[in-house]
């Protein structure tokens, strides 16, 4: 594992890191924000799965998360959003291929050799941000867009590993919207069955629990309703008695600038939750 | 002028703009913050010059002012760093041509057409700024790197148009270092008198004052202290009576990460020195 990156900021460490994953089968980065406290105890892991198109450093660069995290003592790890190189499957367009894992694990092909990155959060990942970084056994997870989705599909199906959970507009109905059947086709074929896996609110009627979720959505994002369904998944935690706070935020959009005003809230919230 | 972006952040409005220059002879862009104060009042102006390699965005997406200038009304314009297109003159090199205007009027070839920053910025965007937004003819400016030049010396030759300057990390002494010599040799031409007037040491040895003159340098920094001689400086304002704190920031490097950290500190210098 290489560090690749390494910056001063707010008094905690930006660290960029570079490895081989063997779920990946290709070389990829992530970021791991290390607060100052951690230097003298273990402090709780919350994870940050960005949107299509990003890499490790959207969130990282543009979000402003670190001043938080640095106040209340959490590593933050953004990883990539998929595996990536030359002898990577790709698509030319921006929702599907290299910048567009959708956090699952592809059955198809000619995805399903690198497009694993269910598996690599979940456990390669996991296993590698214990054994490099001074980690309390604590962790969260949150998102943005596809990452949204990602990051209500790992909590919801493994409450053992994540205690807290929380979305930036998040795709919450991916198998009922364009992005979603489309990547859903792609990487795991057309039994939709085999969807409801990796769908937040098929997930939810199916009995899953998560002890609080929090989501922001922008009213003025270009892909609100079309591909974000809040009020289909708010219906769905009420009747399975989920405790989800949904805030509409009048003339915010879909960019890293909406992320960047509530960053703070969400960080709190996590803070909370991983201090239980 | 064409409005290009338009994000909400902070409760405040994140936009960039596109224009045609007749100074630059070109399009260009600039981003412009306007606090949600701006639609009821008149507010202060403060621009920030980015470094090298850097556009109008480096600055509004990465350093996270936005939250300070809502949070005391100061509307906030970041420029381009120089002029760009096809048909302007270019160099291979990061640090000359397009991205590396140094706020200067070039008066060499083949960068006397267009390269002409120092006249955009104080007269054309001036008057541009002044006409399209809430104004209250107060204005600072502050910068990075190159910008901190280029802050510090349209500052110092325009006391009745700046009120107020700071700068992270700036070049002070271009006249002697390698990224000055090598731009104000192909800008300005071999004559070292000619380069005084762009040279912020040099101008406070020649008797230019400001009030007040705050500067962040991280002792991380790769540039430092072979680009960036704030001893130098300090030296130069104590011989010549002017207030200059200069802030040695250990660990910190050249990043937006570095100016992340420290940007609430410039804006409440500017909001402080904007409000008298």
């Amino acid at each position: 594992m290489k560090k690749t990156e390494s910056h001063l900021i707010f008094g905690g460490c930006q660290q960029v890191w570079q490895h081989h994953s063997n779920t990946l089968d290709c070389l990829i980065a992530f970021s791991a924000f290390i607060p100052s406290k951690a230097e003298t105890e273990p402090c709780p892991v919350l994870y940050f799965l960005s949107g299509l198109t990003c890499n490790e450093q959207n969130f990282t660069t543009k979000s402003g998360f670190q001043r938080y995290a640095e106040e209340l003592g959490i590593i933050v790890i953004a990883p990539d959003t998929s595996p990536r190189g030359e002898n990577i499957a790709d698509d030319p367009n921006y929702d599907l291929g290299q910048g567009a894992g959708f956090y699952l694990n592809a059955t198809e092909e000619p995805w399903m050799k690198n497009f694993k990155m269910y598996d690599y959060i979940t456990n390669e990942l996991r296993q590698i941000v214990k054994e490099n970084f001074n980690t309390n056994g604590k962790q969260g997870i949150f998102g943005h867009s596809m990452g949204g989705l990602g990051a209500l599909v790992l909590a919801l199906r493994n409450p053992d590993i994540y205690q807290s959970v929380s979305a930036f507009s998040p795709i919450l109905t991916p198998s009922i919207v364009t992005w979603g059947e489309k990547a859903f086709t792609a990487y795991l074929g057309n039994n939709k069955d085999d969807w409801k896996q990796y769908d937040p609110m098929q997930l939810i009627l199916s009995g899953k629990v998560a002890n609080e979720i929090l989501i922001d959505q922008g009213l003025a994002d270009p892909f609100y309703p079309a591909q974000l369904k809040p009020e289909m998944f708010a219906d769905a935690c009420k009747k399975m008695g989920i405790n989800t706070t949904i805030r509409y935020q009048d003339n915010y959009d879909h960019s890293y600038y909406f992320i960047a005003t509530f960053i703070e809230d969400h960080i709190k919230f996590h803070a909370k939750n991983l201090s239980k």
